[in-house]
C-alpha cells in the first residue's frame, strides 16, 4: 500500500479502512488524525466483516433504518438474515406521506393524504447534515437523490405574538441589529479601555476592526442607519436599475426593542453542529432512503409482522408474531442470533428474556411527544407574495415551526408546507385532538404570520408520535442521568440478543444513531460469532 | 376589483400591478407599503406597455439580458424589435462553459473545454439571490429550473498563508470561536456595570440571558471546552451510535490566535444583503436563462453581429455592423428607437452621436479586472475526503476563493469547482498570463489547501474579463464620485437611444441590475412613443 496521492483512485476513507483492517482501530485513529480527519465523523465505511461461520442465521426485528443497515451488511457478509416488520411498508420513522396514502393512528382515526401529485411531508426526519457519513454513504450506494435543505433563510420571519405587536419580522433584520448593537456596545467598551485587563492593545485593535466589519458598524463604531446597515437587514427600497433605482436604506430598531422582543432567541440554531450548512433532503422525501433499503431487501423483509414475544435460549433466539392487519394466528422466527431495533417504547411492552440491567435501560427511557403538520395551499404564496424560498419561521405560537419546502423553488401551482413541528406540552395538547382539529388550529395560527392562509388552505396532514402505532413516541428522550446509569447497559450484546437504533446512540432522533447504532452491533455480533465459531 | 384574500387565484404582485395600472405609481408604492412588501425588491412586475403604435421599431444592440428583457417585453408589447449580437450565442455575460465549447479571447488564446458530460462552469454570473425578482420572474416564465446555491457551508475552510501556520480552518470553529469570545467579552463589561451608562438594567439582564444562548457561553457566561462550545465548532470525537460513542469535546481556539489570523474577516459575506440565503443557481449552469430566453427570441436575434457605428437622426437610429467571424463588409440595421444593451467598456470605442453628458458617462467608468477559473478533478474529494458540499473555502491567496458545486451532491465521478476567483492586481496578474499558466498557478495555490489537487486534477479553464471580447471587462466599476456626476445622464433617453444593462444601475455586476434598467428603459420609450403618437 502507498501513502495518499500515490494511490490515485483512493479515498482518503478508503485508506483509514485499510489500515483499520490491517492494524486496527488504534492504528486507524492515529492515522485518522493526522489526515486532519478524526472530527468530521466516527464513521468510517461499513465495517469488514470477514469470516462469517457458513449457515449463521440473524433475525432482525424492525425494517427502520437500524434493522436494514444491520441487514444489508450481514447479508453482504454472508449471513442468512430475516426482518419483520409491524408496517406494510419500510423505513420505520423514514416516511413521507404522498397523495394517496392512509394513516390510521392509534385510537382509531385515519387520515386519507390529498396532496397533489408530487408533493409530500415528512412526518418524521426531514433533513440530514453533512456529518452524518454513514447515512449519506447509504444515499450514495443505494442511489438516493439529494438536494439542498434550507434550514436558515434570512428572508423568513422571526414571530412573537408579544413582539413588535405581534408583526412578524424577516430574520436578516433581527439577525443584523441584534449582532450590530452587540459589536457596538463591545467596541465602545474597548474605547472606554475597560477591556486593558482583559485583552492587550495591540488585540484590542484587531478587535475594533473585526467589530466595524463583523457588526456591520460605520467609521465610528456606531451601528446606525446607511448604506452599510442596510446591506444586512435590508432597504427601505432595494437598489434596482435605471432612472429611479436609487436605494433608500433603512433603519435599525433600537437595542431595547431587540433584547425585549426576545427574537434573539431564534438566531442560533443555524449555528449548531446539527444545522450547520450544508444540510439535505432526498429529492422527493426522506421516505426515499426507507423505500431504497427496501427496495434492496425485499426478499428477507417480511412486513404486516407484529412481535408480541422475542424468546432467547443458548442456541438462538425466537420472536413470536402475528399479522398486523390479522391479529390472533401466532407464527414464529428464529435466528442464531437476534437483533432488535423496536423502539424502547414498543418493546419495553414485549416480553423478552434479558438481563435485568438491560430489562432496566429498556424500560428507563421516555420517548418524546411531537407532532407535525404538513398543510397543502392553492399556491405558493410565501414565495410569490413574500420571496421565502425555503427555511423556516420561528414562532412562539404553539406551532413552534413554519418551513417551506426545499425543492421545487419558484415553481407554479399548488404547495406543501410544514404548518407545524410542536414539542412538549403543545404536542400532548394536539395529540389529543383530533387529526382534523390540529390541522385547523394549525392553520388558525398559521394565519397569523401569512394571511394568506385563510383563502389559499386546502387539506392536511397530523402526525402525533405519541398515537403513530409503530412507535408510540417520536425519540428516546434520554437525559444525563438517565444515560449514566443505562446506556453501556441497553447497548452491550445480551446473549444472544443486541439492540439498535436510535435509542442505542448518542444521536437521539437522528436518522445516523440508527445507522451508526446498527454498524457498531453488526460489528460486535460479528466478532462474538467468529470467536465462537474458531473456539 | 376586489380586496386581497377574496380573489383567491389573485397574488400580491398581481394586486399591485392592478393597482399601479388604475392609479398610477404613487398608489401603488402605498399600497406596497401597505401589503409589507415594499421592502423586497422594486420590481412589481414587468411594465404594462399598452397602446403601443403599430409598426413602430425597436433595434436592440446586444442580446445580453438587459437586451433580451427589452426584446421580449417590447415585443410582446407589439413592437417591430431586432437584436444584434456579436457572439454566436445569446446571454452576454450570462454564459456557461461545458464541454466542447471553444473560447478565444483577445490576444488570440483559444481553449477547448474538455468538461465531463454534466458538468460546467460559470465565468460570469453564478448566483441569483432571493430578491432580485425581476430574473427570477424571468426564470419562472421560460421555465428555467432553479436550485439551492450554497454560499456559506460551515465545513468549508477559511485560510490565510501565514495564519495557523498556513492549515486551513473549518468555517464553524472560527464562526464559533469569534463569536463566543465576542460575547464572553460583553457578558464580562455588562456584569462589571460597564454598560450601566448605556443600557438599563432590565436590559442588562436580556442581553445576559441573550449573549449565553448566542455565543455558546456556559453557565459563567464563559466561552470554554464543553459540550455547548463543541456542539457549535464541532467535536474532537463527534457523537455516533453504539457502546463506544460517547462524544470528545473540542477545545476553543483562544482569542488571539482568532484576531491575529484575520480570518474573522471571512464571516460576513453570507451576512450581506446579496448573499444571504436562500441564493439559487438554474440548474445546468447559469447560461440556461440566457440560453432560454434565446430560444423564445431566435426570430429577432442576428447573431455574430458586431456593431461599429451607431448614428441616429430625427427619424431613427441605425447602426452599422459587420459580420464578427469575416469582418470587413458593412451592413445596416435601422429602428425607430435604439436600445443599447453593450457594455460602456465597448460603447466608449464605438462612434455615436449622443449629447456630450451621455457621452461624458460612456467614457467615465472603468470596468473590473477578474478572472475565473473552473477545474474539473477525477472525483469529488472534497465530499468524499472532507465532507464539504458546495459552499465556499476563502483564502487570502491570488486565487482568493474555491467554491465547490452546490449540485449533483454525494454523486461519485468527477467534479468541476470554480478554482480562483481573482479581483483587483491578482486580476491583473493573472489577465497577463497565458490561460494555461493561470490554471496551472491555480492548481499549485489551491494543492496549499487541498493537497488532493496534485493527484486529482485533470483540466481546466480559465477567463479573464479583461481579455473576453464582448466586453473586456467584468462590469462597471463605478465610484460614488463618479454615479453622483455621471450616473443620471447616463441614464436618460438621448434623442431615440436608451442605455440598459448593469452599468445603468445600482447593481453593479448583477443580472437583476440589467434586467431592472430594461424594464425601466422599456417603460420610459413606451411613454415617449405613445406620447409622441397621440400629440
Amino acid at each position: 500500500m502507498q501513502g495518499e496521492g500515490s494511490e490515485r483512485s483512493m479515498t482518503r476513507r478508503d485508506l483509514l479502512r485499510m489500515i483499520g483492517l490491517s492494524a486496527g482501530g488504534a492504528a486507524m485513529y492515529q492515522a485518522m488524525n493526522r489526515l486532519g480527519f478524526a472530527a468530521d465523523s466516527p464513521y468510517q465505511g461499513p465495517p469488514a466483516l470477514q469470516g462469517a461461520p457458513r449457515g449463521t442465521s440473524v433475525l432482525i426485528l424492525g425494517a427502520g433504518l437500524a434493522g436494514m443497515v444491520a441487514a444489508y451488511e450481514l447479508r453482504r457478509a454472508g449471513y442468512t438474515v430475516q426482518v419483520l416488520e409491524y408496517n406494510h411498508r419500510p423505513g420505520g420513522r423514514n416516511w413521507t406521506l404522498r397523495g394517496g396514502d392512509t394513516y390510521t393512528e392509534l385510537g382509531g382515526d385515519t387520515q386519507h393524504c390529498q396532496f397533489e401529485r408530487g408533493l409530500y411531508f415528512n412526518p418524521g426526519p426531514w433533513r440530514i447534515p453533512y456529518h452524518h457519513r454513514g447515512l449519506l454513504d447509504y444515499c450514495k450506494k443505494l442511489g438516493v437523490p439529494l438536494e439542498p435543505f434550507v434550514q436558515v433563510n434570512y428572508n423568513a420571519y422571526l414571530h412573537g405574538a408579544d413582539a413588535f405587536g405581534g408583526k412578524p419580522q424577516r430574520y436578516r433584520t433581527i439577525n443584523a441589529d441584534y449582532r450590530g448593537h452587540v459589536a457596538e456596545l463591545l467596541a465602545k467598551a474597548t474605547r472606554q479601555s475597560q477591556l486593558d485587563a482583559a485583552v492587550s492593545k495591540d488585540d484590542q485593535a484587531l478587535l475594533l476592526d473585526s467589530l466595524r466589519q463583523w457588526g456591520a458598524l460605520d467609521q465610528n463604531y456606531a451601528y446606525a442607519a446607511g448604506a452599510t446597515a442596510s446591506n444586512r437587514r435590508g432597504y427601505d427600497k432595494p437598489p434596482g436599475g435605471g432612472l429611479s433605482a436609487k436605494p433608500v436604506d433603512s433603519r435599525p430598531l433600537q437595542l431595547h426593542d431587540v433584547l425585549d422582543s426576545r427574537l434573539w432567541s431564534n438566531l442560533t440554531e443555524g449555528e449548531t453542529y446539527e444545522f450547520q450548512t450544508t444540510l439535505f433532503q432526498p429529492v422527493g422525501g426522506m421516505g426515499k432512503i426507507g423505500e431504497a433499503f427496501g427496495r434492496e431487501l425485499e426478499a428477507v423483509i417480511r412486513y404486516n409482522a407484529k412481535v408480541t414475544a422475542i424468546q432467547q435460549d443458548e442456541h438462538g433466539v425466537t420472536a413470536v408474531y402475528e399479522d398486523a392487519r390479522h391479529p390472533g394466528r401466532s407464527m414464529k422466527a428464529r435466528g442464531d442470533w437476534c437483533i432488535c431495533t423496536l423502539p424502547l417504547s414498543i418493546l419495553s411492552q414485549i416480553p423478552m428474556n434479558v438481563g435485568a440491567s438491560m430489562a432496566a435501560a429498556i424500560g428507563a427511557v421516555p420517548y418524546a411527544a411531537t407532532v407535525k403538520i404538513g398543510l397543502q395551499f392553492k399556491r405558493r404564496f410565501w414565495e410569490e407574495d413574500e420571496d421565502i424560498y425555503g427555511g423556516i419561521t420561528a414562532t412562539d405560537l404553539p406551532i413552534n415551526t413554519i418551513s417551506y419546502p426545499s425543492n421545487d423553488f419558484n415553481s407554479s401551482g399548488k404547495g406543501v408546507l410544514l404548518g407545524g413541528y410542536l414539542w412538549g406540552l403543545n404536542a400532548y395538547q394536539f395529540t389529543a385532538m383530533t387529526p382534523g382539529e390540529r390541522i385547523r388550529r394549525a392553520v388558525a395560527y398559521g394565519s397569523q404570520i401569512h394571511p394568506q392562509y385563510k383563502a389559499e388552505f386546502e387539506n392536511g396532514m397530523a402526525v402525533a408520535w405519541h398515537r403513530v402505532p409503530f412507535t408510540m413516541g417520536c425519540f428516546a428522550a434520554w437525559s444525563d442521568e438517565m444515560r449514566a446509569k443505562h446506556y453501556q447497559n441497553l447497548c452491550q450484546v445480551d446473549g444472544r440478543i443486541a439492540l439498535a437504533g436510535e435509542h442505542a446512540s448518542y444521536l437521539p432522533a437522528w436518522q445516523e444513531g440508527a445507522v451508526t447504532s446498527a454498524l457498531d452491533v453488526v460489528g460486535r455480533i460479528h466478532q462474538r460469532i467468529v470467536a465462537g465459531a474458531s473456539a
